[in-house]
């Protein structure tokens, strides 16, 4: 029993110490471990799940835009990674490089992939030739590896997995198109899958992804109110096009060169969905991506009959969503504390007396209210009940988001609201990279986005500087 | 259309040489490419889809048996591979080295991971304390790297896709079951699936898996005769667990070693299919692994309707299989080549004669088998010919397998069948190794397996040196 015990002792309040939480949610939730290479992760079985059916969902989503999914070497010679400059320069001070191969030292060291952008374009070199090779539209499902100095489950390790599209396309136009239906396929996922609301926007130019001439970002805000940045698509017009010589002949016969978009997300959405939804008795899955939707828990299990009809009670929830039983020998208590722990949305409590009744207690997660439903009808509540929880924690999360806005109007009241607001704050920007500097130097925060959909004039001047403002940005310290 | 033209050349004929015919397959079914990392391949749709299918259904079949997913880091310091000896002897040389992250240079080198079992032994050392903790049966989906020196597309490549199990047990007994389990289930999965029929046996000693007391095996036989390692499952006892101090308590709260096995398929099954039912004009994909099981192609297809039913067909076949349709300006003649290049098991031809006797043609790519089918059967007849085609294949495949197994009860007749019966030598082997390295030496043959199905006593006499023979064991060149 001692490890049981160790699962459902307290873990530290969110509102005491909201690092410690988060480390203490992941360790006894069973998501992660630490390994004994340093900065790197053991992803457990209850964390992996999660990310199966992250992938699951994306790749569905994916493919019905017409993406393929290709893989690539996870090496990168050091001569491949220099062709691009501004690439090199954001990636080389953080990768790791293999120097030998078995007994040998190699001719040309090569870097384990930080991201791909230099392996897609070295084959699409050759493999594009015609406007008839294009568009293509490529994934691919990996990890990556950064050598981060401070690392944290999920949110920043040595090693990561995600998924990386590339594309490359005749036109400026439809490259753009793609860099943009991307981030909304991201914002769509995370808000209808993840139930997670994210503001979309545009990266500053010192935010932006090295090489790329635009990056869009969704912005997500977490419950201690610091952002997340949680899926990016970038758009690298002809630039990595001209440096690896990527061309194609047009339907006029005249050489062109493509225009090519690359987009990824993270296992980082773990460390998202744990601090957007999680409360102080651990995790709390949104229904669309939790591995096990419900658990079937008997009440005096040893008792006649109470055992089948739980097994019966879990078979017919098992065919119209994930339903397991737990039936191990520990107590009820702790069966509902582990249950709560790993965020499991609903809980089916059985005992002889709703055998008796014909019913059983349904127990929500993320609000712990209970409803008592007659065992006739268990089929029909539990899915309604798993979209009304999705729907309730996705609006929750939204209201705890607004309610987290600032509007800054000058640079005291910016100050002020990285002080004392946690949360995003939208101020005016002129455009200059010292405001940006001098905001981050002082206050910790940073540009998180200029945002698409809500580019409200809230003051004629740069809410650092004075000078006349161009743009509206959401401003926040963030992971 | 200069691309088309390179598709559908002239691959070379399998009889004139196997091995460029296989490089010509690859390359011109699309499935594979070369990249600027020396033996690394790139993986294009085209293959990248069919391990798709693979991960799909190898991943279903584990998950049946209780298999959890997990992923550990990459990299293994160079102290934890050095933990176990006859494993890091078999590893050491041929692993990449990893020595500096970012600008530094690390304190210990780290390989990239060749195979996992240190690190899941590294991980166990913590996670298991009590025999409630038992048994572990994870997982995980990754990519490894060994400096190989030769390395071919699929078949051998310094860095390659696979799943690795690993599992910690009570007992050797159970340990023992699991290992069979997977072996089973690992030939149960290439003769329903790939449509490869399999010999199930044990390694000897000297082609066992490094560190591990038994090694089992799949063996299959390529069309060109010789034998590819398909599948194997390892029985590491308590070994590892002494040398990584894996121990639990038991009921009776005595300190045990856990008993551990691990276990792995790779994308050379992509090879195997490749080489098992490919023929002269391509690739022959096993309906039940191809990624597009029919393609529709309209002929005419600008004629007024034919385009619209085509369409319709392709809809309506969508719905019991994974149908596409080419609606692309080539020929019909490119299609048709294109289709059978890329192993797709059946193709629809319609053209305007057909619609108008509400009809259209199904061609067989295995056979080329024609039949004339009423547009309103026709998505009762797809499915039904899929698996035909389905069960022939396999019924192909272990008739050419059958055909080309030789019994050998003497030296000389043993090689004379390696110079002129390619294919499976039955011999008769006393059990010393160094009768497995004259064989090898001298015919390049090697010990495939000792079959554990047909362990009849062929003769009293070791093949090699005449003394008592021990086993029956399949002996063959392989890849």
């Amino acid at each position: 029993m001692a490890k049981d015990k160790k699962l459902v002792e307290a873990i530290t309040s969110m509102d005491v110490d909201f690092a410690q939480w988060y480390t203490d949610v992941v360790k006894k939730a069973g998501l992660t471990d630490y390994s004994s290479v340093r900065g790197c992760m053991v992803i457990k079985p209850a964390g992996y799940a999660i990310w199966e059916n992250i992938q699951k969902e994306l790749d569905r989503r994916f493919k019905e835009t017409g993406v393929e999914n290709v893989y690539m070497p996870m090496f990168i010679p050091e001569s491949l990674l220099n062709v691009e400059k501004d690439h090199v320069e954001g990636f080389a001070p953080e990768v790791a490089w293999v120097t030998h191969g078995g007994l040998n030292p190699l001719q040309e060291r090569l870097c384990v992939r930080p991201t791909s952008e230099t392996l897609f374009c070295d084959f699409y070199k050759n493999d594009i030739q015609s406007y008839r090779d294009l568009p293509k539209v490529y994934n691919q499902w990996c990890s990556v590896v950064r050598w981060e100095k401070e690392t944290r489950p999920f949110l920043r390790s040595r090693e990561f997995l995600w998924q990386e599209g590339h594309t490359a396309h005749a036109t400026a136009e439809e490259a753009e198109a793609r860099t943009v239906q991307m981030l909304n396929l991201y914002a769509d996922f995370c808000e209808e899958v993840l139930a997670m609301p994210v503001i979309r926007g545009q990266k500053t130019e010192k935010e932006k992804f090295a090489g790329a001439e635009a990056t869009y970002t969704i912005e997500a805000l977490m419950h201690d109110g610091k952002a997340l940045q949680s899926g990016t698509s970038h758009n690298f017009g002809d630039g990595f096009a001209k440096a690896f010589g990527i061309q194609y002949t047009d339907k006029e016969n005249k050489l062109q060169y493509v225009h090519q978009t690359s987009w990824g997300m993270t296992t980082r959405l773990i460390g998202a969905i744990i601090m957007v939804h999680g409360d102080d008795s651990g995790l709390v899955l949104p229904p669309h991506i939790a591995p096990t939707q419900v658990m079937v828990i008997p009440i005096q299990q040893r008792k006649e009959g109470v055992l089948e009809k739980a097994q019966e009670i879990q078979e017919r929830l098992g065919k119209v969503c994930r339903a397991k039983l737990d039936d191990s020998d520990k107590s009820p208590g702790w069966k509902f504390s582990e249950q709560e722990m790993r965020g499991i949305p609903i809980r089916v409590e059985l005992g002889p007396k709703d055998i008796e009744n014909n019913q059983c207690v349904l127990v929500r997660r993320d609000t712990r209210e209970k409803t008592v439903v007659s065992l006739d009808e268990v089929e029909n509540v539990v899915p309604e009940l798993l979209e009304t929880i999705q729907k309730d924690m996705f609006e929750r999360a939204k209201a705890h988001r607004d309610a987290h806005i600032t509007d800054a109007h000058n640079y005291d009241e910016f100050c002020d609201a990285v002080e004392n607001k946690p949360g995003f704050i939208r101020g005016m920007w002129c455009g200059d990279r010292a405001c940006e500097d001098k905001i981050k130097e002082e206050t910790a925060a940073t540009s998180r986005c200029m945002p698409f959909n809500d580019q409200e004039h809230i003051s004629d001047v740069c809410v650092c500087c004075g000078k006349p403002a161009k743009k509206l940005v959401y401003w926040g310290k963030a992971y």
